[in-house]
């Protein structure tokens, strides 16, 4: 693909070699932002680059000027495009940066990430066609997608002011629920509360109130992509959600993780949009060229739990589910993006869009536990003997992404992860 | 009520002569807040204090230091009545400031106003009673009102920004819409474009994510109101919010008014919450004394459309609505932020909550185009012989607020203004 340069090349190495074992998130052709700070110190947070293990202090090589990720966000693609092959050139094996750069490395181990910029607005959307149509499937057997769903990217605004990252921790939140054999509703701890599997997705360049975004320029407006964990207490949302959709059952805690995979990074595993036989095409502003031939991202996404007696007997996360962003999106990153602004709304730098929950289409691919239980209705087992329907106070969940294919390097996304307090 | 002072005092009068002509929205006794700057200068945009047709450079006076309006908006309460005594002492007659606080004046008709602070995020609530059951008979003649209409204050994440001050022109949005009899949805500008009347809230301290606010604490976590028109695009949002909700059907464009009217000006009229018998009382979370006797604001509320026929022959605007918040409204201010936070979930100094449309109980007293013309069925007539069902290219739609009782000065909030272009 075109979009494919130097900084691509599987065989390109660093100078730091932990970036050049197989299996690590980071190798050079990788280079995610991120935000951090030594831990313990009391320092502002400073943009850096992952390189294997370690973290490059990005304004301390001179290629940028401010320690404000959104700036940076905004750069327009030519820019971005220099950015990356200097920074990569600058991390090669015989660059002649080595000596200045290498003392520019702080190891991931020592390091406290922060959100990785400034969120001003957040928006979910609800792509993942195989979760929109097993929770449908909860609430309305005989028609589990809303007749809208295969020509509206549906979407909602979300809150940024709770939006953490990974590493985050919350107390179960407490709200209104009522049991349906109830007179009437009560107030207390959430009974049913859940993860979601997201990706989000990060503006770069924003537009002018007005100004729509094509779906050709739309790329031009992305950033990148993290892992986003939409914690969902179901009880409180089955209550309070109609007739203006979710809100108390999701703004207590958002988690993302720490950095910001590039679009240039993910070049390499762009995939087509396909729609199964009989679907409507979408309408002419949400179908272009690109976006039909390679607006789609092919990461796998694994979720993973750790219970608090799992962690104290020292036993690892168990994993819940494996699937694929690509075959459980029914939209592309840049159709939300076109839509979110065809009438004229105006995204910023550093805006978050997520994906909604991407489910795959077989049962084990389910990106909630609300799917996975058939709504709490059969308990899963995990290997130590416990049995979840829905999360238990302690219980820590883990979403890792990562993309792999046969004459590509490993782009890893890492991991957000997220505890639940009492 | 013992919520006044000597700064409430009817008698009190300014050296600012235009304060104290009966009619005046910004008598001593308000005092509220906004960003101006001079029409033409490139300045930074400063703090000042509405008085008469007047604005005071409050950094000037030396009784702030910031120009930050979110700062002084997280100041404790007994810091804002300290600073409301002193402003209020500065500019009555007879103060000795008045010589130097003299030329700390501005025109309000030689001043830009801004948006009055940072809007982190923006929630958007259901409050106004009337208006849910009139929309809700539009969709559901047999249940207009959802079970949990009296029992949560319905609310949902609205978009910040896109959010404007008065002033605020906008281009009618595009948009996905579906014809009951379409085969399938079709892109396009809005043909059922409305406005809703609303007043704005905003926070003052805000509270830590997982630190919920009591109904006894959360007036202490208010700062003030403005009038807020929600433009809304009827037949957008129709086809797009099941089942998340309204997304691109609102956020194109939300206009505000730029003076905040702080709780303590607002504090001689506040009334009682009242529900009707046989209506349950609200969870104790959401029930308090104080908030009992006086949550609610008694503040009129007209709405006035000018089209671009009646401005081009020199016409003034028409009133299409005359209600009251206080009759409107199901939930209080304190108990939307109680609500809000009641899951951990935390709100930041600027954030800005919407009451939702404040329909009055008589048909008179509608607060959008949807319940006046009856979802677009039958249209409404103007004194210059036109006709509306929706908003027509080139209207301005006004809103304005005003207190008004025997024995207490008149506090306006002032208007906000905006214009659909084509």
């Amino acid at each position: 693909m075109s979009l494919l340069n130097e900084t691509h090349d599987p065989a390109l190495k660093s100078w730091v070699e932990q970036a050049n074992q197989p299996g690590s998130d980071f190798p050079i052709q990788n280079l995610p932002f991120g935000r951090y700070r030594r831990i313990g110190a009391n320092d502002d947070f400073k943009i850096g680059v992952a390189i294997g293990d370690q973290i490059l202090d990005l304004q301390g090589t001179g290629l940028i000027e401010s320690p404000d990720m959104n700036a940076l966000m905004a750069l327009d693609t030519a820019a971005r495009l220099r950015l990356r092959r200097d920074i990569s050139g600058g991390l090669a094996q015989g660059s002649a940066q080595q000596q200045v750069w290498s003392k520019l490395l702080t190891p991931q181990s020592a390091a406290e990430m922060a959100v990785p910029c400034r969120i001003g607005d957040y928006t979910d959307f609800y792509t993942g066609i195989h979760h929109a149509t097993s929770v449908g499937k909860l609430f309305r057997p005989d028609q589990p997608l809303m007749p809208n769903y295969k020509w509206v990217p549906i979407g909602y605004h979300g809150r940024s002011s709770s939006i953490r990252v990974s590493g985050q921790t919350f107390r179960r939140p407490r709200g209104q629920t009522k049991a349906s054999d109830a007179a009437q509703p009560s107030i207390g701890p959430s009974r049913r509360l859940d993860y979601e599997l997201e990706l989000g997705y990060f503006v770069g360049r924003g537009n002018e109130l007005g100004q729509p975004v094509s779906i050709e320029d739309a790329e031009n407006h992305l950033f990148g992509v993290t892992l986003l964990n939409d914690w969902s207490a179901r009880d409180i949302q089955a209550w309070e959600y109609q007739p203006l959709g979710p809100f108390l059952s999701k703004n207590f805690a958002s988690t993302v993780s720490p950095w910001l995979v590039t679009t240039e990074a993910l070049a390499p595993f762009r995939t087509a949009l396909t729609r199964p036989e009989g679907d409507p095409q979408p309408l002419p502003y949400l179908d272009g060229d690109f976006n039909r031939k390679a607006g789609m991202f092919d990461i796998m996404l694994e979720v993973l739990i750790l219970t608090e007696r799992m962690a104290k007997a020292g036993l690892p996360p168990e994993r819940l589910t494996l699937g694929n962003a690509g075959t459980a999106a029914y939209w592309t990153a840049a159709q939300l993006l076109t839509h979110h602004t065809v009438n004229g709304c105006n995204l910023q730098s550093g805006d978050l869009l997520g994906s909604g929950t991407l489910s795959g289409p077989a049962a084990n691919e389910a990106g909630s536990l609300l799917e996975l239980t058939e709504g709490g209705k059969k308990s899963i087992s995990l290997a130590n003997g416990e049995e979840r329907t829905f999360l238990e106070d302690g219980d820590a969940m883990i979403l890792r992404g990562w993309c792999e294919r046969p004459g590509a390097a490993r782009i890893g996304l890492g991991e957000v992860r997220g505890t639940v307090l009492a």
